[in-house]
């Protein structure tokens, strides 16, 4: 089925980083035709005047994007540290900044389909609810319960699969609707860009900048932004970025550093993962920047959960990796924090995990 | 014991607005020594020259105020309305712009002693968690457990009492501590007006504000900040307050207009309270803006929450009785709804109140 893209603004292309496939983006792909990879898409630059939610809306390649009050999350300094609250987002995490963008391109008149371990789904289906349009979500039968029921009270049609990558390739053959998941859609990352223009904008130069590394939409996103901001000259360099991955699904560590899987965790249910589509994308970006991946353990997210919170930060599980890269990597100069899915719906599992009732 | 504030800028003095008693704010005051009032405190106004973190908190009588990423939340527009998401606020409430301020007077060496039906203390419980303080939170035992346990990780001492006025009393009477308690301090409601300042900054002149109305330093908040706006002349007049009780709570409405409680609501837990100790000033508020009081009840709550959701507002009860008023009052001109509390915490209760299971 062909669908006609609605609302861009200016000229935008697809562009397969692959087998350099291009053509212009004016219907759907969520594939390269040609050879099958994840697509980018690109357009010219805007440079945002200031830090302002019309100025940062303005970079975004379209008229009027989607929105439930997401982005320009706040910035907190605690000790040697900036954390960026993307928890604070509308529904609680930085998904809902790929989903603003990439669902204002579509029509209304769809099913979107999703497979997701739970934010980036919840997330869909907010926005889903507020475009009016029907999302259908595969998830994991392991997602937090929390995370599957605000989903279904949202509107979504929730489907539960045995696994991550079951619900993926559920996902991706259903053919009454349209695949629309978050980790190949090329549009969400631009969305999820904005989170560098912010901190571009509010700091300047950084030296570093530490993330949960999943499916890569963030790390990706963090990547794409500092570099167009080291372009439109907003800073002098893109920062190093610090992934961080759960044990058991290092993908890009194990890639980069060529060694065996480690013990599953179970625990950062949002990074815990098939081989993300783009990986060969996220492996790049990390060594374009100088910079590394850690990887994290189930105990390793419990003390990250006890100095997140210790710190006033009610965060999840997932976002809680990234205190272990602050112990383990030699950080100097500006380092900036993502803190990227809220606590508040799972104050059960931290309870639980904390004090072990 | 005499306890010596810290950390304020420019000159603050306690007035009762009952007997009109007056001494300059060096010391931690939670009632009018005279006469046993709540206190209000004065000081010099400063004019905001944009919105921005910087200079809002210039407003403030603090040297620095302590911060967890609170305020500047965004405003959303659907329909004819503009909604204020203060539910994305660091903890999930409005209640952290109220402690932000009020903690930052206090010393660090004591006990701050709190009694809440829920989000003001779990706020309370991440500021002290921040500024390093012991926090004693006394709550109805019926409090939603997912709020008590946020306190509790938090590291929050926290006593259930039988019901919210026992809370209260309980509270009050504990003498190893230093009683802070929201719906009676004075520094409290000056960190919620700058919910005003944003409104005003960003919109100019506003017609209604519709808000939820419990012990009322929302609605005492939100009066204080647009008078103080209209009289540095960031807008013209303050809006109507159009502020929304629970049945069997209506302190205010029944006040107003001579009438009996209704039956008794039990699903807007953050607006279910004994008497409000400024429950003068908050009518005096009301009538002066030319505004009015709606109640609802656990129905009005449930058909709430169905529209706040289909708006993709993931909110808590207490938050969707807002959805009343915008039926009820004849609302022309500028209008905004304050959505004041986070559903993320709560996806049990809501699922179960909008499917029934």
């Amino acid at each position: 089925m062909v669908l006609n893209l609605t609302n861009m603004s200016g000229e935008v292309t697809y562009k397969c980083p692959k087998c350099g496939f291009t053509t212009e983006a004016n219907t759907w792909l969520i594939k390269c035709p040609r050879c099958g990879s994840p697509l980018n898409v690109n357009y010219d630059l805007r440079r945002p005047r200031e830090l302002s939610r019309s100025e940062l809306t303005r970079i975004l390649p379209v008229k009027e994007p989607l929105s439930l009050g997401e982005g320009l999350t706040p910035l907190v300094r605690r000790g040697d540290y900036y954390f960026k609250l993307e928890y604070l987002n509308p529904t609680g995490s930085f998904k809902d900044r790929g989903w603003s963008l990439a669902l204002s391109v579509l029509r209304n008149d769809v099913t979107v389909v999703e497979d997701s371990s739970g934010n980036a789904g919840l997330s869909l289906a907010a926005y889903s609810a507020v475009k009016g349009v029907r999302a259908r979500i595969y998830v994991p039968k392991t997602a937090p319960e929390a995370k599957k029921r605000l989903m279904r009270l949202l509107g979504a049609n929730v489907v539960e699969a045995a696994t991550r990558a079951d619900a993926s390739s559920l996902a991706m053959s259903f053919t009454e609707g349209v695949y629309v998941g978050h980790s190949w859609n090329p549009f969400f990352i631009h969305g999820v860009k904005l989170i560098a223009y912010e901190l571009a904008l509010e700091l300047g130069n950084i030296d570093n900048v530490v993330a949960p590394l999943g499916n890569g939409t963030l790390t990706l996103g963090l990547y794409l932004g500092f570099k167009e901001a080291e372009e439109l000259k907003l800073i002098k360099d893109t920062p190093r970025i610090i992934a961080v991955e759960a044990s058991g699904y290092e993908w890009a560590y194990s890639m980069l550093h060529n060694t065996p899987m480690g013990v599953k965790a179970t625990l950062p249910d949002g990074i815990i993962v098939p081989q993300p589509p783009r990986l060969t994308q996220i492996i790049d970006a990390i060594r374009d920047t100088g910079g590394d991946v850690v990887v994290v353990n189930d105990q390793g997210v419990i003390e990250g959960l006890r100095e997140g919170i210790r710190l006033g930060f009610i965060i999840e599980p997932t976002s809680a990796v990234v205190f272990k890269a602050l112990k383990e990597v030699n950080l100097s100069g500006t380092t900036v924090v993502i803190l990227t899915g809220s606590g508040l719906k799972l104050s059960n599992e931290l309870y639980r995990l904390i004090y072990g009732e």
